[in-house]
């Protein structure tokens, strides 16, 4: 029951991050210290920190009452210098993590080697690394336990596994919570910079030719100063007028596309898009992302379509629920 | 930070019982020893034991390792078991509370004396009673501290300010995902369940003419196997036949009213129906509850109205999601 609870709150933490992280799998780490929670933190981004090294960076904060002088998400520095520590300095400590620790050396120094190294009392780990090469990291670690919330931590690396093969298809929809999708901006601020960070993020974006000709949006991250996403646009004519925002916008590709074929290779692929879209990526759908308002509304633009989902997690985004689940038994 | 994380569970788990401890408030509480947590309680149905009661006695069977041999519900039994405990059993033990204490002797005995008692080491509130009579709990505790999370411990007794002096009016709604609210049942077993158990505590289900006329429900609490609720129709005319089932039910009254001055009496009003009842009641309608299921559906019935709502809080029951919010700005 006590490494559910701390493993309920690394997963919940790692959801904040999900897709975010691509191409690394969303993970979510915990220190505690004779069950007092020193640090509750997720993988953010790919080529920082991982949870792991950013939860004991939090804990050494917490324990030293210190703050770190150098940037946490620098993997290099947060490495060297959780080693420079002195030995024993987490051997009380328990680490609970969503995901096996990596093994091997990439753009950040091996998760496994740095828990081996340091010596925790205990090392609890969700769920195998089911990525060959990666998995490993378990036997570098002497008092390391596989197998808590073990459904809940696979669900959460399921983007991860399906873009090592193909395209993992998100579909992002914003809508009151009678299901109104029309009438303008629904989402609070905090949602729509969160699409931001999807569409940055993302290889591509998918939208529908409708939407380009009626909506003429832009499309860009600009909530966050970001570069704009690559956009393709499934329709059956090229008859788009380039005085469209999206065409203008410096350093984007945008293709006109007729075909889905590109959604066989490796990659994240976010689709903005109401009924029509759905409709007609409905088998390539993985997983919904819906922004919920709260707020009943009379607007006709509604979205008409049969889809079974799994809810995968909720959260509050400011005032709206952010609702993921995935499309089941197709 | 950590009272607030602590207060957050208290409130999480106070939510599981929102509305089922009419005419009492909905409440929780945690028992920490040394950030350790021991128990995670809330106060589930009115005349049983308080929030504060059942989480000293999971605490205490935490720390002693052994279980109680009566019910814990049973408040009478439950604080004399407390106060004959080794009088520094919880002296290292702080406990998280969403609502003061309660001061006066009721149905069960004060907990306010009950904690005095037992000298814990700390004792967290979120906010004071606001009930005169019901307050001052505070003064009786030395170690107490007032002031955590406080808008969300405002939010969960605010059915109970309500039904103080007039109707707490809940809309329950079951729908997919994309707002659709026909097809048969939509929700899941457990949400069904937890309609039961709304139905068993309310004082009146309140329902529209239509529904009755072309459902035919039965609205009793079958699942729970509990007495069914008395119903009042709203409808223009009395012209239902007799067969349909809920007027066949012992026990029930069901009275068909054109009126809604009912609502200006202290009561739980629980309101079951589509988009006609929804409009009706408009102005009336305190929160809304919200069972979402995992399902996009194509069936035409959906409602149209107009609303802004807050969202309370959401979690899982079973498949389908559970959404409570109230109605703002009306």
């Amino acid at each position: 029951m006590r490494d559910e609870f701390y493993m309920q709150l690394a997963l919940d933490k790692a959801w904040e991050y999900q897709g975010l992280t691509y191409p690394n799998p969303a993970v979510g780490a915990v220190v505690t210290l004779n069950d007092n929670i020193l640090a509750i933190e997720a993988h953010q981004k790919a080529g920082t920190s991982h949870a792991e090294v950013l939860a004991l960076l939090s804990a050494y904060e917490t324990l030293s009452n210190t703050s770190i002088d150098f940037d946490p998400q620098d993997a290099q520095k947060a490495h060297a210098f959780l080693l420079a520590l002195p030995k024993d300095f987490f051997t009380q400590c328990t680490i609970y993590v969503t995901l096996e620790p990596c093994s091997h050396e990439g753009k950040t120094p091996s998760c496994a080697s740095l828990l081996q190294s340091l010596t925790l009392c205990k090392v609890v780990i969700g769920i195998r690394d089911p990525i060959e090469g990666h998995d490993g990291g378990i036997q570098k670690l002497a008092n390391a336990s596989i197998g808590v919330l073990e459904e809940e931590c696979q669900a959460l690396i399921e983007p991860f596994l399906i873009w090592q093969t193909r395209a993992f298809v998100l579909f992002k929809l914003a809508q009151t919570t009678n299901g109104r999708i029309g009438g303008g901006y629904l989402s609070s601020k905090a949602s729509l910079t969160h699409v931001h960070q999807l569409r940055e993020v993302c290889d591509t974006l998918l939208i529908g030719g409708n939407t380009v000709r009626e909506d003429r949006p832009t499309l860009d991250c600009r909530f966050i100063e970001a570069q704009a996403p690559n956009v393709k646009i499934y329709a059956k004519e090229d008859n788009f007028d380039r005085d469209i925002p999206l065409f203008r916008i410096e350093n984007r590709d945008v293709e006109i596309i007729n075909r889905l074929d590109f959604l066989d290779e490796p990659s994240f692929v976010l689709v903005e898009g109401g009924e029509g879209m759905l409709n007609a990526l409905k088998e390539k759908i993985d997983w919904m992302l819906i922004y919920q308002t709260p707020k009943l509304s009379t607007n006709n633009l509604t979205y008409n379509t049969t889809m079974n989902l799994h809810f995968l997690h909720q959260s509050k985004k400011d005032i709206d629920l952010m609702i993921w689940s995935k499309q089941i038994g197709h």
